[in-house]
């Protein structure tokens, strides 16, 4: 068995401990007699497996007392309707920043059940940025301000949270979450799908605030109605329950590295080197402002074109895997989330050079 | 390590060779340097894998041409919601048969978006039943007639398909999806969970007949639009990967052991077995009418219900796990798919019969 440095924006990379004690666990999981995947989710043991996950989880964020911690199915694309259906209430209008791909998903999806009002228009030209929030059209009676923390395809990132007053703020962080720090107190509702920075496809965390759970439009589908799920411990009906179980290990692992400060630490220094590296080249180049690039996911575009397809091969041939850039912007992607150690940044670095070397 | 005979109705047992497999291909699979779970869905390799279950899948239940197979999120309670949305079109009124819980809920979420025709409630009493077809009192104008194909709580199932002439019968499989061969054909929509006869929980597959992809409402949430699901091979958004894989293993499994008919010939002699232990005895009842009796989920209750809680741990120690029946209806109850083997029932049986002798 040889493990590649996978750089796929997701499903990602995960940490090796957590594999290794997943498939020693996977046939007797403490003595069971069975596997996580076989378990009954109302069964003593399943129970303590999803109440350790939610207070570890809890514990790395620092998440709020009055939030609600729910593990839901269907991904941030689920959230994208969810979210509207859960949250309009009244309110004749809601407030969306178009920063890229996902922010467009998202609005097209609010669109089905409310009026949406795009405040800005983001992640665009060359290089893409993010608009000055001074310059943001937001309407004051909207029911929230959305906004894609991290826009994975052109790794477009916010650096900051932004500030919308006493306007719930809601936030897709599926490509950031667990990256660094959060003030969780800043936000009305943060979602994020488990496969890009702490577990399988087909698991999505959503923290919301207490006060907001009592808008639910009555079209909302039942799993994931927030409120109902909250009184149900997010088990109104069968959760996803063995990508729940990886996703706890995942955070006991990010527990055992020392947690989230140590996390932004190195994604910065992994992040920093890559770009300079980048930046530090005429052979390539990454089309995002400076301060909007993202942490996590780093596309960059040879100089020459024509050498993609050689250069993803040779990377491929060197155990660099998965650095095709999204389809709908090619170029190549190296996505470098929590899982990717410093190691894998320094040896596509060297291969970069090296590719540049024989043929820049 | 020592498994047990898990009696769970869901998440379930599986057949150990899927387990072994998995754990075996966790950290690398097919030397790609990578597990399943950190694939990039949209590559070769897990393109491969998907395309492989869905062939599997379809050769398993001879599904016919016209027919599109989505491997979607949610469980089948998304699905409750996701019907509807999908099939009533311009339909004044659905149809729904009530035989339990499970149809109750499928009720419930479908009066969120349309007009409800219970047509006959059934699963009541004692024993329980299914009313006759020729009772039911069916709207001509539906858009579909709804029922559960088995109860899994109270172990009341449909024997034969109804006969829903012109209006496209929808029903919810999941607890006996691949327990025996299906008529697809009699179908408009076929519904199951994962997790009760095929994988781990959150993966849900739904196989639509062609005709019926054009009637989705404008609130159908996009991951749970068949036709665009369809249209996109079910990756309009990440799908659950690593629970697919495991669904694959386990279709590869039963084609294996022999398929569906001699899935059935076992599966009818494990419950054969069990009904007549619990037939031969005054100490234990089920009581479903034997007519509409359950060959996945077999609940049975103690003349002495003061007993409940020794016969479970007693049970427990024995290495026959999860037969705690549900909170709802209490007593006991075996669920015995697929994957449990007949030593299993066997030892169930042994068990019971050792039990009435010192208790009864």
């Amino acid at each position: 068995m040889s493990r590649v440095f996978n750089f796929s924006a997701g499903p990602a990379t995960l940490p090796e401990p957590v594999l290794r004690q997943a498939a020693e666990e996977m046939l007797d999981w403490h003595g069971t007699g069975m596997s996580v995947m076989e378990m009954s989710h109302r069964g003593k043991a399943f129970v303590s497996i999803a109440e350790q996950a939610e207070a570890d989880l809890r514990e790395l964020l620092a998440v709020p007392d009055n939030y609600r911690v729910l593990f839901l199915q269907g991904g941030a694309t689920a959230q994208f309707a969810a979210v509207p259906l859960n949250l309009v209430g009244d309110a004749p209008v809601v407030d969306y920043v178009n920063t890229g791909s996902w922010s467009k998903k998202a609005i097209a999806e609010a669109g089905k059940y409310t009026r949406v009002n795009v405040v800005a228009e983001g992640g665009k030209g060359d290089p893409m940025g993010i608009p000055a929030q001074a310059t943001w059209q937001c309407d004051p009676q909207a029911a929230y301000l959305h906004y894609c923390a991290n826009e994975t395809i052109t790794g477009v990132e916010f650096a900051d949270i932004p500030d919308s007053g006493d306007v719930p703020l809601v936030s897709d962080m599926s490509s950031t979450f667990l990256s660094r720090p959060l003030d969780v107190s800043r936000f009305g509702v943060i979602y994020a799908g488990a496969q890009k920075n702490f577990g399988p496809a087909g698991l999505t965390v959503v923290i919301v605030r207490d006060d907001l759970l009592d808008r639910a439009s009555s079209l909302t589908p039942s799993i994931w109605d927030y409120k109902r799920q909250a009184e149900a411990d997010s088990m109104l009906n069968t959760p996803a329950t063995y990508s729940l179980y990886i996703a706890g290990l995942v955070f006991q692992w990010l527990k055992g590295e020392g947690g989230l400060e140590v996390m932004a630490e190195r994604n910065h220094q992994k992040a920093s080197k890559l770009y300079a590296a980048i930046d530090g080249s005429a052979f390539y180049r990454n089309p995002v402002e400076p301060s909007a690039r993202s942490w996590m996911n780093v596309p960059f575009v040879l100089a020459d074109d024509s050498l993609d397809g050689q250069f993803l091969s040779e990377a491929e041939s060197a155990g660099l895997s998965t650095l095709k850039g999204h389809r709908s912007v090619g170029g190549m992607r190296a996505s470098i989330y929590n899982a990717m150690p410093e190691a894998g940044v320094d040896a596509l670095i060297e291969f970069m050079a090296d590719f540049e070397k024989r043929h820049g």
